[in-house]
C-alpha cells in the first residue's frame, strides 16, 4: 500500500495504469475506520484491480456546532487495517483542497435540505462537494458506499447520475455489531451506558419490519410506534423517524413495494443514524 | 467529423481512443458558430489528437425572462462550419441532459452573483452545471474558452482548480469584426442601425486602453468617461461598467499592473459584452 499526500502524484500513478485497461475502485472515508469501512474496501478489492482509499476529515460537512474538532483521527491505526487491503491510502492536506479563496459548491438541491439536511444544515453539500472533488483526483471506475448513511449514498447516486461522472456507485450493507447497533466511528463517543440504550435503533428498525411482515402498511401507524417506543430508552431524543421512497426520499403514506424507513437519535448528546428497507412480501 | 448525440456512445468512442494516449480537446458551444467559435476549435486541432465541439443550448443559463427560445438555432450550417475542423459534434439531447428529477447544481459562489451575475441571477451557476456535466461526459484533457466571456471564464477556471477536474483551460482572444464589434450569436439580433451604433462598446474600450496608456490609473475616472460616452449613443443602456481584478473579480480603485474592464451594454433590447485587460506599460 503507498500512501499518497498530493494529488498530482495519485493522479500519475492511476493514469499510467488505467492506460492499460484497468479498473480502479475508490472508498472515500473521513478516517477511524471500522468493519463497516473494511467491508467496502474488500468488495472494492475483489471487483477492481486497483484500489484507492481516501481518508479526509472534511470540514465543509461539518455545521458550526458538530464534531469537527474531536472527531476521532488515528491515522496509524487506520493505516495498520487497510495495509495490504488496498494499493494507495490518499490523505490530502486541509489546505490544498480547500485554498484560501475555494467557493464552489456542488448540490443535490431536492434531496439535501430534507431528514438529516434539516438538523445538519450545509451538510450535504460539503459532502457532494468533497465527493465531487476526490471523483475528479481519483477518477475511479467504481465508488463504494455504505447503506448506514442512506441519504448520503442517494445524493451521491444522484450526483453522479446528474452531473454525468462516468462512476459506478455501489452501496453496501450496513455492518453492525453483535447486538445490532449498526457501526459508525462515532460510537466511541457513548458512554457505556449509552452503548447499552443505543441498540434502541436497531430494535425499532426490527420492530418496523415485524410490523410491516404483519401486513402493516400504514407508516404514520408505524411512526408512532417507533417513536414511543424510543422514547422509554432514557438517554434517547429523537431528530425524526421518518418512512420515504427510496429515491426521492419523500415521505409514503402507505408502503407499496418497498419503503426505506430513517432514524436520527441522539443517544445523550451523540447523534446517531439507522435504517432499513420496509418490504412487502410478493405473498402479503 | 462524427455527429453524436448520445454521451455514452462518445465515452465510448473516447475511451477507446484515449488508451492510447491520446489528447481529447474539448470546445462546448451554443451553436450558432461564428468566427469566435471556430478560432477556438481550430486551436484545440493543433494542440490535441482528437477534437469534440459540443453544442446544446442549455436552458438553466437563461433566464425566464431571456432569449431561450429565440435563441439562434442552425445545426445545418453549424455543422458545416466545423466539418473538417473537428473530430466529433456532440449534440445531447434536452430530455437526456436534465430529465424530470434532476436537481444538482454546480456553483462558483464568490463569482457568480457580481457583475453579469446582478442582471442574469442563476445564469453562472446554470453555466458551471452545463460545464461541469459536459467536462464529466467528454473528459477532455483540454478545453476551449473565448476570452469575450469573461467572467464566464474566470468561473469555469475556478471551478477546475476548485473542483479538481483534470483538465486544462484556455481562454482565447475575442475575435471581432472589422469594425471592432465583438462576434457574438446575439449580434443578429441588432437592427442595422443597432449594428452600427454597437460599435460603441469597442471604442468605449479603446478609449480606456488610450487613458490608461495616457498614465490614468484611477479607475472611477475611467469608468465615469466611458459611462458619458457610451450614453451619447441613442440605442444604448449601460447595464454595468467595471475595472475589476481579473482574478477575484472585484473592483479596483486604482491600476497596479494589470485590471480587467468589463462591460454590458444593452443595445435597444439585445444585451452585449465586452471586455479588455487595462494594462500599465513597466515604462510608465
Amino acid at each position: 500500500m503507498k500512501i499518497v499526500q498530493k494529488s498530482s502524484l495519485l493522479r500519475n500513478d492511476l493514469s499510467a495504469f488505467r492506460r492499460k485497461g484497468g479498473l480502479v475502485g475508490f472508498v472515500p472515508t473521513m478516517g477511524a475506520l471500522h468493519e463497516g469501512h473494511l467491508s467496502l474496501v474488500r468488495r472494492a478489492k475483489v471487483e477492481n484491480d486497483r484500489v484507492v482509499v481516501s481518508i479526509f476529515v472534511n470540514p465543509l460537512q461539518f455545521g458550526p456546532k458538530e464534531d469537527l474538532k474531536k472527531y476521532p483521527r488515528d491515522l496509524k491505526k487506520d493505516a495498520k487495517l487497510l495495509s495490504g487491503l488496498c494499493d494507495f491510502l490518499f490523505i490530502p492536506q486541509k489546505d490544498r483542497m480547500y485554498p484560501a479563496d475555494f467557493c464552489s459548491n456542488v448540490e443535490v438541491k431536492a434531496l439535501s435540505d430534507i431528514h438529516c439536511g434539516l438538523s445538519r444544515k450545509g451538510h450535504f453539500a460539503g459532502v457532494a462537494t468533497i465527493v465531487a472533488k476526490l471523483f475528479n483526483i481519483v477518477s475511479p471506475d467504481n465508488a463504494y458506499f455504505g447503506q448506514k448513511d442512506a441519504q448520503q449514498a442517494v445524493i451521491i447516486k444522484k450526483m453522479v447520475d446528474d452531473l454525468n461522472f462516468p462512476i459506478k456507485v455501489h452501496v453496501l450493507p450496513t455492518v453492525r455489531e453483535s447486538d445490532g447497533l449498526a457501526m459508525s466511528s462515532r460510537n466511541i463517543y457513548l458512554s457505556d451506558k449509552e452503548r447499552r440504550e443505543a441498540v434502541v435503533l436497531y430494535q425499532a428498525l426490527k420492530s418496523a419490519e415485524r410490523m410491516v411482515a404483519g401486513k402493516e402498511r400504514d407508516t404514520e401507524k408505524i411512526r408512532m410506534v417507533l417513536v414511543d417506543f424510543i422514547k422509554r430508552v432514557p438517554s434517547a431524543r429523537i431528530d425524526y423517524v421518518d418512512v420515504v421512497d427510496a429515491k426521492s426520499l419523500l415521505p409514503v403514506k402507505t408502503i407499496n413495494g418497498t419503503a426505506l424507513l430513517l432514524l436520527a437519535v441522539y443517544i445523550g448528546k451523540t447523534r446517531l443514524i439507522d435504517n432499513t428497507i420496509l418490504k412487502i412480501r410478493q405473498s402479503a
